[in-house]
Formats: structure tokens, sequence, C-alpha cells
């Protein structure tokens, strides 16, 4: 493999500042240091801080791995559960810090950016419907639920998980998540 | 009434500006500018804008009226249920903006501030608690769920539903959330 370009260097660069310090608190020399570029050549390849933001939560959403909720090798039930166990570890991997970048992006960008309030609408979106999908297969599992409404529900309450994982610091809210989720609501 | 003193008003304005624009967004100069007093006199009232972000987080604490949560002369689920209605109707109230102090201040500065950090856990605790003293009431319609693993996956759940109202600036997250927790987690 090739040195990876000055394009890929900036997003590998912003992936990891935006997550670590927040949108807001990052600007783009920091972003351009960590990636070894001239501040110079970020214009060249991003209009703006926010452009680079669209691509950030774009390479996000593609690591998330949603393609396994369509995997109709695994009973969906226990699909879904290992989407949010490979969620979780991922976070408990940074010692609980750092958040969900589509949770971080709305917190303190979508207010003010309609560009990344489209980014994490559609983002959310697209994660939603790839978990309602996976719900209309697993069928009685479901008790009669919507499961349109209870993607959104599960999906926000990941999300939800996540906010008190990282005010607690400890894994004790992905605790309650997968007790409540699939011992009750899915059971 | 006699006029506010300087620091009620820097308090307020800080309340009304790290909500509307985020605490790493907002400096001191704005606090003490929509507070109308000179940016000098902060100092004489508050160490640090981090200081003043745990007496805004204080304050917020105080307006979710958890009081209510402790009501007895209301059945607990429809107390419950009361209690989401009202934090439901002050973010829609934004149109959705804003989000919750507390999930703010998590992904915002927790990470970064051991003393913001603090703040927000036990802000969630405490209210936590008073979600599970509440559960503990309503006994059958726990259905054998342990109350305080239950209140944190609620009060996780809600926060998420603040996030996905956020991201969608729509109130469908808070449909989905009470549909799921009233008529299956609760009933």
């Amino acid at each position: 493999m090739g040195r990876p370009s000055v394009r890929d260097r900036i997003v590998d660069a912003a992936s990891e500042e935006f997550h670590r310090h927040g949108y807001n608190a990052c600007g783009v020399k920091l972003v351009t240091d960590t990636a070894g570029v001239p501040k110079g050549s970020f214009y060249n390849h991003f209009e703006s801080k926010e452009a680079l933001a669209l691509v950030v939560v774009d390479r996000y959403g593609t690591s998330r791995r949603l393609e396994d909720l369509a995997d109709r090798s695994v009973e969906p039930i226990a699909r879904l559960r290992a989407h949010f166990g490979f969620l979780a570890d991922d976070i408990a991997r940074y010692d609980y810090a750092r958040g969900c970048v589509f949770g971080n992006f709305t917190a303190e960008a979508a207010d003010h950016s309609p560009a990344i309030a489209d980014g994490v609408r559609t983002a959310f979106a697209v994660w939603t419907k790839a978990v309602a999908d996976l719900l209309r297969e697993a069928g009685d599992s479901l008790r009669g639920q919507d499961p349109d409404v209870l993607a959104l529900f599960v999906v926000n309450a990941w999300e939800g998980a996540v906010v008190g994982a990282r005010a607690a610091k400890d894994g004790s809210s992905f605790a309650a998540f997968f007790s409540v989720v699939f011992d009750s609501v899915l059971k």
C-alpha cells in the first residue's frame, strides 16, 4: 500500500481529534498538525471544517458495521445483541470517554449547522432503518410492537446509554440497556 | 423584588447561553455581555468558567422538578409519565434544539474536566435514584425487573430520546419513548 493521501491523513486526524476533544474545541490547525500536513493544504481538500465534519460522520457510520445487521446467517435478536456488543466494546476501549460521533455532533453542532444537522439526521435514519428491518424479521419477539417505533426507541436508548456510560465512566448503563432491551422489550 | 445580583445575572445568562450555544462555544465575555455586567466582575463571583458550569448544572437539576417524582398523591406510573411529559414539553418549546443540560455537559466537557464530570455524574445519580424510588412504589408494573436497573435504563433512554429529537428536530423520538416505556417496559 502506498502512503495515505493528504486528504486521507486529514480525515484520519479529524476522526481522532473531533472524537477526543469535540468538534468546537478542535480547530483546523490541530487537525493538520495531527495529520502532519501544512495548514494551507487543508483548503485544497475541504471547503470548511464543516465539510470535513460531514466526511467524518460518514466514515464513522461505515465503521459501525451496519451490514452485520442484515446478515441472515445469524438469528435476528442474537444479531442485534452482537451489534450493540460491538458498539459497547468500542466505547469501553476508550474507558467510556469519547461517546458516539453521531450523538456528539448532534449535541455540539446540529443546532447551528444545517449541513451537520442533515448529516446526523441521515446517519441516524440509516441506522434506525437497518434495526427496523432486522426487527421485522424477528416477528414474534416484538409482541405486536411496531418495528419502526421499536427501532427508533432502541437506537435512542443506545445513544442514551452511551451518555450514561460517559457520565459514570463505567459499563453500568450498558448492562442496564442489555438487560431491559433483551430480557424485557424484545423477550 | 429587588434587582437581581450580579452573580444571579451571570448564572441566568450562562444558563441561557451554554444551553443555546454549547459550553465550549461560549466564552466568559459572551456570558457577561448577555448578563449586562463588566467582564471584570466575573472573577469576583466565580473562580472559572468551569465553576460557573457547576452552578448551571445544579440550577438545571433544580428546574427538572424531581420533587414531583415523590408526590404520592399521584399513582406512580402516571407520575413518571407526567415527569417525562414535562421534560418533553420543555424540549419541544425550543423546537427540539438545545437538548438536556446534563447530556450536553457530558458530551462536551465530562472527558476533560473532572469537576464537571463529577457534577453530571451526581446530577444523573440523583435523578436516577428519584426514578428508582418511584419504581419501587410501582410494584407489579415492574414484572420482576430490578427498579435500580430499570431506572438507569429509563433515564438513559430519555437522554437518548432527546438526542434523537434534536437530530430529527421533531417529536417522533419522544413518541417512541412513551410508547415503548409505558406500553411495554412498565406495562
